[in-house]
């Protein structure tokens, strides 16, 4: 299957969040995004600019903190100066995508999609297939999510609720409503009942229809948005006065309950790798260990997890099993698959201490 | 209690042994002896330095290899030059002691002891008390060994059967005989007869007597040691030629057997520390986790074990017990306390690849 270009398709990546229970590899100066986690030679955010690139050609808009602007634009050097926001500060996702939504209005594009920076999806042809009939929707005025088909009953995902198909798409179905991340047995019951799906954040809607959602909700959030587009030197001076939310609760579950939101059921692989625990399921097999980098730096003796020898030391593992272990230039981590959520704890025990210099 | 020096007493340290189940703190270019395990700011040698001095005033005798004597002399400059002998090579433990003999027999020494440089004995005291029971008995001609009270069933150490008490000594007692590294089931049968006692390879003896014993058995060996001492320039030339052989083997073996062997029961505490394990135990409770190092290096959430942050980097371990981190500037070993032991495969593979650096 070759993809074709998409005509007057943009795509939008948001380049942001922090990645703390991927430390130490991800750092605040150096987030998820930025690195290679898959040992594919490219970085989260270069495989994210490959699998859009065949869609949108060079209609491809990055939005990112400005600690971080220099950072990506190296990274996608192909990209114009214009192609790539810089956020004076983190507003959550409303606010970026907002943004995008007023420039790309602005700009007379017809339909946008907005694609996470960091997420993992291995199969871009039918990655591309759902995006090319998520735009067909977009264009009739829908908003369109593409729900993942769940692997196993997460709690760390939002979902979905698919309702009766929409008539005239091959696959396309109503949204019945989004709903937060479940406990694990809620989202067994979700599971069982095969209407719901993954919320993966990725929304295609014309930059007209999200604006004007947003301004059902937030009047002056979508104004102030707008005033930005037409007046880009005032980004600076109207930021800091956006809401922080995120765009699911600004308009996505309103618009959903207004019947103004579809779905189509994404059936290619997909990961946020949200921690070790998933990278590790992500990179092996269970009873391997995975060694995520220069395999020659490893002496493995009756282990299992995933090793990250990013420090060019030897690394030595003898007798664990689901073990991460994280070497960087500058700390350490050693952990369980089992425990990786705390990671999160040390990032805020070392900021709380005022080791700025290792977050 | 203070000690009292003991009249014509030297102190003969052998500092050897490769101490790779601590790797990557103990290398082939910095075995166990130059490092501090303990956490007391002195290394095992120097801590064995300070253990012998009350006792040996400036008669104490050190012998290394070759490639550590500038090493040793660091970390104990108030020996004189002569102090430390440099062995051409490893030749065992026979030929290291059996020359500090014939060097101390040729300047007129009237009794010696030997005491490896890598072993920790935290109450000197006792240890001196000891020392001096074994000096009385060595002087009336007997080969001495101190012997350790088993505090478990341990397959890591020889041991000493004691017979009937040496009359005219306080606790001395006759030895029917050594025992090689026992299975643990068999050390168990050991512990239960009372009879038993490590052996901790403490040796106090007359020089004379310690080469008249070896002559017996190897008059050769006992010839060539005493060529070396009339003519040290000799010793390079001569050295090679010597046997490699354990002096358990060489001398206490059959003297035990010839009657000629009693033991003074040590009643200090005494470690060898043979891997990380017995570190662990060394330093903490089983409950907590012990760091050697600096602790502001550690993020420690509910983990158990030993942590040593030997790189300046910050070490974070999360939910892992009984866990072995030990952190240098090039190699990094991560295991458990159960697997300790197998600490020496990862130094043998890492041989076999030809990283000398590394080992």
């Amino acid at each position: 299957m070759v993809l074709d270009e998409i005509p007057g398709f943009w795509a939008v990546v948001p380049a942001g969040g922090a990645g703390t229970r991927l430390w130490p590899l991800s750092r605040s100066h150096a987030p998820k995004f930025l690195h290679d986690l898959t040992g594919a030679g490219r970085t989260l955010l270069e495989q994210t600019h490959d699998r859009l690139t065949p869609l949108a050609g060079d209609r491809i808009l990055v939005v990112t903190g400005a600690a971080h602007r220099a950072a990506v634009r190296g990274q996608l050097p192909t990209l114009p100066e214009d192609a790539v926001v810089a956020e004076p500060s983190a507003r959550d996702s409303m606010a970026a995508i907002g943004l995008a939504a007023a420039l790309l209005e602005a700009r007379g594009a017809e339909v946008m999609g907005s694609f996470a920076a960091d997420h993992v999806i291995p199969d871009p042809e039918r990655f591309g297939a759902s995006v090319a009939e998520a735009v067909a929707a977009a264009r009739e005025g829908w908003l369109v999510t593409i729900g993942i088909e769940p692997t196993f009953a997460s709690s760390a995902f939002g979902y979905v609720r698919q309702g009766e198909p929409l008539p005239g798409h091959p696959s396309a179905r109503r949204v019945v409503e989004f709903v937060e991340k479940p406990s694990v047995p809620v989202a067994e019951e979700y599971l069982a009942t095969g209407q719901y799906r993954w919320n993966a954040g990725m929304f295609v809607v014309r930059p007209t229809v999200l604006l004007d959602l947003l301004a059902e909700q937030d009047p002056g959030f979508a104004a102030t948005l707008r005033t930005i587009a037409a007046a880009p030197e005032r980004l600076g001076e109207l930021w800091e006065s956006l809401p922080k939310i995120a765009i699911d609760h600004a308009v996505a579950e309103p618009a959903a309950a207004a019947g103004k939101v579809v779905t189509i059921p994404g059936t290619f692989a997909w990961d946020d790798i949200g921690d070790f625990d998933s990278l590790a399921t992500l990179l092996g097999d269970d009873d391997a260990c995975s060694v995520l980098g220069d395999e020659t730096l490893t002496q493995l003796i009756g282990a299992s997890g995933i090793v990250v020898p990013r420090s060019g030391r030897t690394v030595a593992v003898i007798g664990l099993d689901d073990v991460v272990v994280v070497d960087t230039p500058d700390a350490l981590l050693v952990t369980t698959r089992a425990r990786a959520q705390e990671v999160k704890n040390v990032v805020a025990a070392l900021k709380e201490q005022g080791r700025a210099d290792l977050v």
